[in-house]
């Protein structure tokens, strides 16, 4: 894990007139001045970096001594080298609300809110209009006005609008996931449940497993709020255990968040025989699995979630009604112990006081729409013959696909002529496309040859295009 | 002020057979228990407290001794004396939804919640149904309804929707304040504005600035954040200065939050003399002004917005439409220096992505409907006329008023004969009335003789037995 970070961050050149300390330090203040490596991530050990490199540690130190007296890296007791980015903004700031030269987190979630953009956007979650959600908001927004009361215009409870509470206890079930009513707090999004999680389980300072590569906008999240992010690598049946124990060993994390099942960016799905030494592992170790399954309406067939496995007790579960019903509700869920759940309420209480009872009337109003039920399996099977096709299209092109297409937004894709997506994101800019580069799908934006292509726009002509270009270097 | 916090805490009577230290201790653990002093609050220096109670430092210092070595208090070098409380909770989590016997913030907040409990609370911002928002409301739903189309949606700009920043800006206008459209960001709460912006200006640990006594959910939500609170006492024309700027010189704060109208619990209106002054202190110490105006749209009159006179450049403004058209929508907004708003929109972006879209056209549908300004104005003499009424019925019971009323909610009483207001609040409770003790309303749950009242529900025939059997005791 750390050894391939090293291997992806430094590309030494013995044949090059240039010592090699010199490539290592240019290295570095290029990818600080790129975005690729950001203010405070690890830098690899010396002893572990000249391993990996199969160089001497001399060199290394001597690397990082310059840039420690550069003040482009900073070296913390006990603890190692870390990235120092002059004006140590915890977030990067974009100059504008859409800086195609600054790949990050905030750029990528940038991009996602822009519906009407005259670039072909391949990388987002961007969903074509071939679903009725307009219709069915509009009629689910009548419903709600014909029914507003005195009461209605009040704040509501803490836990959120009951009635959608029992919808999703009903949908818990149907899961494989028994939760009583308390046990179940309505949010203002996936994302803001788990940001609420983490401010429940997690202070300043303390670690965090995350997916690598995972989803951005979390990772984004969890670095905001000074967490320490450990990187498990995610293989085509979950997370690498192996890595996975030896960081719980070292770090004794709080948490780890993860996505079972349509993992993003990857599309791979957990199998059951990691699942359950997870389980295991996190028991033991003492740290809580927060399990977040923002796709959860869209899958079918068997799957494996740890939420069932666990029955909530050491398990924190987190969905949405942005995919099903839209992400202009912004509203989702936690389900997860009564004691986490009586907390979670309290830290809801102190952050927003409640949700919006208005909101969650109107996604009442939508799910239990006779209609509801029908346009899911129609996107469900749209997603899933989209993957199927475009999968194939990529491997017609010579890409690898990091799983099989099983439903879901998302491909990972990968070009074997190439050793960082990076490059096809800038091939892609004077062509009016945008192509995320995989980094910005990993912990410290560490560079990857994968990239995420959204299965509704991946095989457009001009990507098509694109691709052709790539292999033709 | 720190010495008045050391005399209210402790009532050492020297006519007793208890040794002082003795008594002083078991008035620590009473306060525990009783949830009065909470885990983290600062107890008065040894120095302090012996000089204020007219005591040896001998004699507190042995108190001191035995609590730390009871694990009630904890000392931490160079900082002082802090309450610990067993399990080392950030908030007292209550063992029910309605923990008559907790007082505190979520206390309060969780009353604030309940509509139709057949307690009288006479403490929340429970509004009476004399408006017609549920109206309002349904006529808003339908209209956004008949507009919702493919873009709606979808998430959404990050800033929020654009119609009602173009709102805000008129309405900011006829507050005094410029502000361009930038500068402008929508959130979902005025509450959810302050924990945004809290968590753009200070780290866990910093110091900040509050009204004492003040908003109760602010001060839950910052000490929640690890943010030590320095309490301002709150004159009838604003902070006062002088405990300010000591504050300031021996603490560096990040921040002051405070609100500058009708403020809440105090009704008390800030003076033009004192917000000069208070505006070049912050200049020059290097904080930031929060300026938190819940109730802007139904103040009338000549007042004074910190705002309206540095025109954004060190104050940052929130409002909220939860007052003019519903809480249950959660719309409010920041405004504030245009470096300073690009930073609360990546941190929006990293903590909830957008707002709901849907609420923000919502509002928009109210606030441009003919009767919307009407409404205002009839509430705006409604809150006026009660505000006088029940002040008057209060002053005839011979409870001292804080602040002439002048539009507003609340108004802030006490009576004479009562020295600590939670007496108040255990004889409401046999009656079914819910008073909250005023200390709910300030820093660590300090006590004082003071309490809140909701025009609305103050001079309630049980509410005034209940206060005439108050004057019999």
């Amino acid at each position: 894990m750390v050894s391939h970070f090293a291997r992806a961050m430094f590309n030494v050149d013995r044949s090059s007139t240039q010592p090699l300390a010199d490539q290592m330090v240019q290295q570095v203040i290029d990818m600080i001045a790129r975005g690729v490596l950001r203010h405070g991530a690890r830098m690899p050990s010396i002893r572990q970096c000249a391993k990996d490199l199969h160089i001497s540690t001399f060199t290394v130190a001597e690397a990082y001594e310059r840039l420690l007296a550069l003040h482009h890296l900073e070296s913390r007791p006990r603890a190692g080298y870390f990235v120092l980015v002059q004006g140590n903004p915890v977030v990067a700031v974009p100059a504008n609300a859409y800086p195609e030269r600054t790949y990050d987190y905030i750029w990528l979630a940038s991009t996602q809110l822009m519906q009407n953009s005259h670039k072909l956007n391949v990388s987002t979650g961007n969903v074509p209009h071939v679903f009725d959600h307009a219709r069915m908001l509009s009629r689910g927004l009548k419903r709600v006005a014909a029914r507003i009361d005195q009461d209605t215009r009040w704040y509501g409870g803490v836990h959120g609008y009951e009635p959608l509470r029992g919808y999703v206890q009903s949908l818990l079930r149907d899961r494989g996931v028994r939760a009583a009513m308390d046990q179940i707090v309505l949010t203002a999004s996936a994302t803001q449940a788990y940001a609420l999680v983490a401010g429940m389980l997690a202070e300043p300072g303390d670690s965090v497993l995350v997916d690598d590569p995972g989803y951005y906008h979390l990772m984004g999240h969890l670095e905001a709020r000074r967490l320490k992010l450990l990187p498990v690598p995610r293989t085509p049946d979950g997370p690498d255990l192996d890595v996975l124990q030896t960081l719980v060993a070292k770090h004794k994390p709080k948490a780890y968040f993860t996505q079972s099942l349509v993992h993003n960016p990857t599309g791979s799905y957990l199998a059951p025989h990691v699942a359950y030494p997870l389980l295991q592992t996190a028991e033991r170790a003492g740290f809580a699995i927060v399990e977040i399954d923002p796709e959860g309406d869209l899958v079918s067939g068997s799957v494996t979630r740890l939420a069932a496995m666990d029955h909530l007790s050491n398990v924190i579960y987190v969905g949405t009604f942005s995919k099903s019903v839209s992400p202009a509700v912004r509203v989702g869920f936690v389900a997860c112990g009564a004691e986490r759940a009586q907390r979670l309420v309290n830290h809801k209480l102190l952050t927003q006081i409640t949700t919006s009872q208005i909101n969650e009337r109107l996604v009442y109003a939508v799910v239990t729409d006779s209609s509801f039920r029908r346009n899911l399996a129609r996107q469900r099977e749209w997603y899933l013959a989209r993957g199927a096709e475009v999968a194939e299209q990529m491997q017609r092109l010579g890409l690898d696909v990091f799983a099989p297409p099983r439903g879901g937004k998302f491909l990972w894709v990968r070009h074997p002529a190439v050793d960082d997506s990076m490059d096809i994101s800038r091939m892609a800019e004077p062509r009016d496309i945008v192509v995320a580069p995989g980094m910005v799908f990993r912990p410290f934006l560490a560079p990857t040859p994968w990239f995420r292509l959204n299965v509704a726009h991946g095989d457009h002509p001009r990507m098509l295009s694109l691709l052709r270009a790539v292999s033709r270097l």
